[in-house]
């Protein structure tokens, strides 16, 4: 791991307004896979901003593996996405698929996401890095550690620092969930560096039965915050049905994440991290 | 998972002795991964003892990789652990690696344990079923979640139902740790089955630095106890000395593993295992 | 590899009766996953022998993932093998479970399988070592070429140097096959050794329908043998029905290879070998 | 595979200019990984040309996993290539890497190459599909056959049925491979579509002392065609330096190669394809 030459000098924790993603807090990023109408998506904003979460992930450009498959609502979805921000405040994460909307991107929303099919896509890391946007950089289900860091090096070269990595699981010989949740990801980051690290246990496990526990275990390895797939009615959403977290649940979760949190915060768990 | 006819039954925990592994318990088992010297040893089973350890693992006969590496001290080893037994009154956790063994086993140790290696052999798993002896059963890290509940099935159908399941991690890609620790294998089986599920993160990470993030996260996502590898002296074990914990660090993790365990319970998170 | 000590000194083709391993022959070892009947068997190892196949499988013992499926006809199966052999004159390879049952192997069968559950097995591995019976030593599915080179090592150590090597794929995250046939295997082993290298296509693949164009693969890489699955009457066969060829289409396949590695002989390909 | 609509119809093969990508034909597509400098180049290409291989393969914009490593000589490199086409006549294949650059493959290069890391930047996908230039699909490292063929139907979708499929090896836990060449993708893809599949074993295997025999392999399970690391002097390569084969090596094994595939031809093999 020879090449980390910044990543590993980062010493500052991010903070994006007034929310630092350090030890001291959990931050919780949760909302639909895809957009699908703005009604919806605006009622689980307000619900979400009242309940203390200040982010939300919804995807207006889907990468898809089929291209029958729904691929988003594009641009009329950022539009939506940046009208809620400006009602409710809650801040918006959304994945980008196209460097051209990049743009677009840098107007509306608050952090970028890179997913997983992009993580290695250079042009992309390295236009990013131009920016000063917080990215939200996905591991690829493909690549190892090592490859992750490195192309947060590609966006910390450019110039950006805020950078948030987000585990979302390996492929693997095992069927029974859709990913691996590689969980020592997450010590094996904080050891190198001050960057955050989350942890997204929808597309990991791709079953919404698992999401409790996975997240409990990612908070009691060091994760700094969490990227949770929540959907009002999760049995009718257009993509990924499988692995949502109806609004309540995921409500009633995260108060045993916050919870969980404190307790490890109040014994000095993870206080060198 | 049609055929796992007798471990879905299963909905009494397993006890041995006075210890339940039910959710109450945070069953920790530590030890070296070889027996090298009884003074060593003995000394260890004193302080795990005396700080609440109720089970000591160590090999007296080792499955290695290679030939040429120390295959453990054979019979000579399970004596000192059956002296050091009944002088401590420390449970004893050891592996089978032949079944022409098993009357020693039966006469010296608490529990048997299967390697991940020895997971898929069918005549030790039928032997093991028509004793009564508690089997710790690794998972094989080439196996599926599902070749790992059936090889429990084998054990079951004999007539054993003291069965101990024990996630160590599997073979991927990822080459910073020795395995991929796969964490969703808990929650997973604590779905199906009453059958307590430990976690081994010494071998899942093959590095010291990572034991006590990945035992938080095993105890945050249900596991039932953990199987820690310590060492008086780890820089000098004569066998996975990288992954050892030394004998004060694990104490510690102890303290941190049962804090979490009952603030866990006192939450009543997890509370439907 | 540093530990391959005695492996990288074999230098001379193993040998069984008047059939040589080495780079002029190609044999195929051919016969069903499981003896099923005598009459059906008998017939089967008449027409391979016939058509100048030396060797035939059958599973007396079958190690099977889950206790419910069908377990093999066990002692009665072996004898079965016994007698074909002594009418035919066909060789027997059949698969080892338990080394309780050596001296039965010893007596009935001309090359002794350990499977891909048992390649770490080491007390079996002991065991065969003391003999100087003919191991096929399967590669495990979670195995790397390292540990399965090993493997054949504890034998070596032993005494026994008839050994063949084993390429049956590895589990990776692809799904279209049972397992990913790693056709590397075959020239970075015939590189390091003289003992043959054999691939097993059809527990690699699973599927019928790749077995040609995966044996072919094998033979252009230089592999000694085939280890082909063969069936009266595939789709009735009790297991690993979906991957088994017709005794016709086996027969026509065998010409196939015969020819290629005559081809490949004739024009010098594979001669440092 | 339910959504491979346009690719399981595809019945006619790829033909550049006079070139079929047909049974009949063993397309070999060699060269370095990267270009390093003009002269070294014009040099391979006139004999590469001189002994009947059409296409070069040569890299201008290098994906590299780390920022620091040469990322080649971009634009100035596509140019050279360009220019040597011109005079020699050899058909050019290189890697796309930003789609703004797609104007300038579209001008300067015969075939454009997808590689690995962005096999699922459909974004990329799209723009490609309209246009009606070559394209040469790697699959990615961490992804399935399912996945590949999907990428290629994004591809068709947008009306360029031009897609040559090349298989370059996927990760898995063995490591003494750089990957794991999956060589039943070959067959497999044979008998969905009459899209061509090639080879890569270069990238697959990473040492150069195995291409031979990968490459051979590939040949008799069907591949229509190979792309083989070719360096004048490989322990000088800027990158990839393990896996080159030098230009005499190469053409040797082309010999070979082209010698098989006639043999298989003469003889009636894979005439279903």
């Amino acid at each position: 791991m020879n090449d980390l030459k910044l990543l590993t000098k980062i010493k500052k924790p991010l903070t994006i307004d007034n929310i630092t993603f350090d030890n001291n807090n959990l931050v919780v990023i949760a909302g639909p896979c895809a957009i699908e109408d703005y009604d919806s998506l605006f009622q689980m904003a307000t619900l979400l901003k009242e309940n203390g979460i200040h982010f939300m992930r919804a995807g207006a450009y889907k990468p898809r593996t089929s291209p029958y498959s729904f691929q988003g609502l594009g641009e009329q979805g950022l539009k939506m996405l940046a009208n809620i921000k400006e009602k409710t405040k809650i801040k918006i994460v959304t994945e980008i698929t196209d460097i051209s909307d990049l743009p677009l991107y840098l107007d509306y929303v608050d952090i970028i996401q890179v997913g997983a099919r992009n993580m290695q896509n250079f042009s992309l890391l390295k236009a990013l890095g131009k920016t000063n946007k917080p990215i939200l950089l996905k591991r690829g289900f493909g690549n190892t550690i090592e490859e992750w860091l490195l192309a947060a090096e590609y966006i910390l070269l450019g110039g950006n620092q805020n950078i948030i990595m987000c585990e979302r699981g390996i492929k693997s010989f095992e069927t029974s969930t859709r990913n691996t949740l590689d969980i020592s990801s997450v010590p094996i980051i904080k050891q190198l560096t001050a960057l955050p690290v989350i942890v997204d246990p929808s597309h990991a496990a791709g079953r919404s039965d698992l999401i409790a526990s996975l997240s409990l275990a990612a908070v009691a390895a060091g994760a700094n915050g969490l990227l949770i797939e929540v959907h009002p009615n999760p049995r009718e959403a257009l993509s990924d049905k499988e692995q949502a977290l109806g609004t309540n649940e995921f409500l009633q979760l995260n108060n045993q994440l916050q919870g969980l949190k404190s307790y490890l915060n109040a014994n000095n768990i993870h206080n060198n991290f």
